[in-house]
């Protein structure tokens, strides 16, 4: 059996840390005799150089071809004077969940051990952990919903976006967040704004028909805004939380955020075939870019998630994962994992991805 | 020249904080001669109770005849069950906001020196402190956006909501950002989300605009994802954040949560005629109601805040304000704010009230 990988590595550190993701793939492939095959195509502010916008049809296509996409990161200052529109993120990432359809967000973000001091957060709650993951719907809400746009002139010109949610759309992202719980701590906060928005009061209902279907998991419902503080106070009661488009978004920047170790976080974002996309959490991080030291950990969990999600080929994804614990238990580390006084211990974006294949 | 003020106390500890606040009101009042008359109201689960619904037309109209409204907390475990419409917090505080056009709210959060320990932070971080005001747009937005509702059937009845903001309103409320800018850090960081909502790329061009007629002030523009993380890392590099309804909603509970002393923290919500509503930003905190152990200061620096505001009485505000800071460098403090081994030396609500009064 031949899988068909389509690579997206962008802009900034994207193909730098790609390179060491497809390095660890590599060592995995002869360790399970699979067989891969990578396509590369332009993307973000690279494709914008190069055709003339961030996803061009070519890439489109290829992605099509292909069983998963496994992406870099997209963005930088070059292209930061563009209309939004026509931006790196918003013009690659957007039309990508859209066309394929990739309603289903996954976040997690978890605090290592070893690794408390990492987190902005006083060191009696970093102590305890934590470790949660958030179920984003991606396809929908005020990101999708239409009427989008303008109207009317001079001071009484206004702007408008729309939310929306469909009974169907909420059920089937609910499924998979109850489903996820039950292989963790079989727990589901669900986020919302149900005092405010008719969106939300749609959203706990169907929430709560799903759970029926779940006994064994518990559910709790929080307002988006208590859940921004309460993540601060008490991350380690949380275990999968639910959140829509928007809110997603913002919850799940902020508990990568609260592990402090942004450059150790993926996501997948997928469709109901199973088809994916894989990407690190962190962003092209162009200040960084070009000089060896960016953390290539969070590029190689997306390609082991790949492997997990739209490849199913669990025993390599998991062995993927244990080697990245053993790079992080033997202390081999990136610059920014590592305090000042231990900097001159720091291994290059290239050790990391030689350690981390051969422990593979 | 006599004031009408309308105390609408609320439930849970609201009545008794009042109690405090209207006790240190009354020594600013003989101290300043000063002459305010008070008329109270029901409100919320209270009012529910007594009136069947959380905002009665008689409080309506005792609003309506005041110059200010101070206000103390609503909600409560025994109005949760209520549809979202009726419960206290919806039901109150919305239409009043949206019946007088209270489209400017201000909520500061800061750091008191020698509270540091309280902020979830991690102490480094924490050490530096933080001053943050956070000025949000409270009468537009997805809020109060029409269309909102229903429609369709099964699994595919959808729910709307629509964001919506016009150049007026976006005008308005950035130059009251940018004013409150002038007489601190002169910095104002606009929170919005251009890279997906229509309304943000309004609101972005907009604040645009404004900024060119404060000339000393800087500003800056970030997304609420990426704000919801750099306030954890470095909440000492901002000073103004300038946010739309929904988004003010979550940046002004983080950075109380921030400070880890929501009992310190008060807001006003103002109209264009200077009229305005006062409250802490605590909550009505049911569990602890009626003990005598929730800290009066919040709803104290809310008086404060009105007889600034309101009733351009400055003298008596910054006297109310300074004896609050007495108050807590003599570490004259209720439980919460204490350590647990120090926590028999905690003060009750009214024992603060009295140094506080006193201290006036
Ligand atoms: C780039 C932007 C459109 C995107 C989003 O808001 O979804 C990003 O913040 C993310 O979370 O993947
Ligand atoms: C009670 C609720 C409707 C309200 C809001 O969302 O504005 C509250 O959270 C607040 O911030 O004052």
């Amino acid at each position: 059996m031949s899988y068909q990988v389509a690579v997206l590595a962008g802009d900034g550190i994207g193909p730098e840390v790609m390179v060491e993701a497809r390095k660890v793939l590599k060592a995995v492939e002869e360790r399970f005799s699979l067989d891969i095959e990578y396509s590369e195509y332009d993307v973000g502010g690279a494709a914008i150089d190069k055709h003339g916008c961030p996803l061009p049809e070519s890439t489109l296509k290829g992605c099509e071809a292909a069983d998963a996409i496994l992406f870099g990161s997209v963005g930088g200052p070059k292209w930061e004077h563009l209309p939004p529109n026509d931006q790196p993120e918003r013009g690659a990432l957007l039309p990508l969940r859209g066309h394929f359809e990739l309603f289903c967000n996954m976040r997690p973000a978890k605090l290592h051990g070893g690794l408390e001091h990492m987190s902005p957060l006083r060191s009696d709650i970093s102590a305890q952990g934590f470790d949660v993951l958030c179920v984003r719907e991606l396809t929908g809400g005020i990101y999708f919903g239409k009427p989008k746009g303008r109207q009317g002139e001079g001071e009484q010109e206004e702007a408008f976006d729309t939310m929306r949610y469909s009974r169907r759309e909420v059920r089937r992202i609910a499924k998979i967040a109850f489903e996820a719980a039950q292989g963790r701590r079989k727990k589901v906060t669900s986020v919302d704004k149900a005092n405010v928005l008719a969106c939300s009061v749609l959203w706990r209902e169907v929430v709560e028909e799903v759970a029926k279907e779940f006994p064994d998991v518990e559910l709790e419902h929080i307002y988006i805004d208590n859940a921004t503080m309460q993540l601060l106070r008490r991350p380690f009661d949380f275990d999968v939380m639910l959140c829509s488009n928007l809110f997603g978004d913002i919850i799940s920047d902020e508990i990568a955020m609260l592990t402090g170790s942004m450059g150790l976080l993926s996501s997948v974002s997928l469709n109901s075939e199973g088809f994916g996309l894989y990407e690190p959490a962190g962003g092209s991080a162009p200040d960084i870019a070009g000089q060896g030291i960016a953390n290539p950990i969070a590029q190689i969990l997306s390609a082991a998630l790949l492997l997990r999600h739209s490849l199913k080929e669990e025993a390599a994804a998991k062995a993927i994962e244990d080697a990245v614990a053993k790079a992080l238990s033997d202390g081999y580390l990136t610059g920014e994992l590592l305090s000042a006084d231990q900097r001159d211990k720091a291994k290059s974006t290239r050790e990391m991805g030689d350690y981390i294949a051969q422990a593979v």
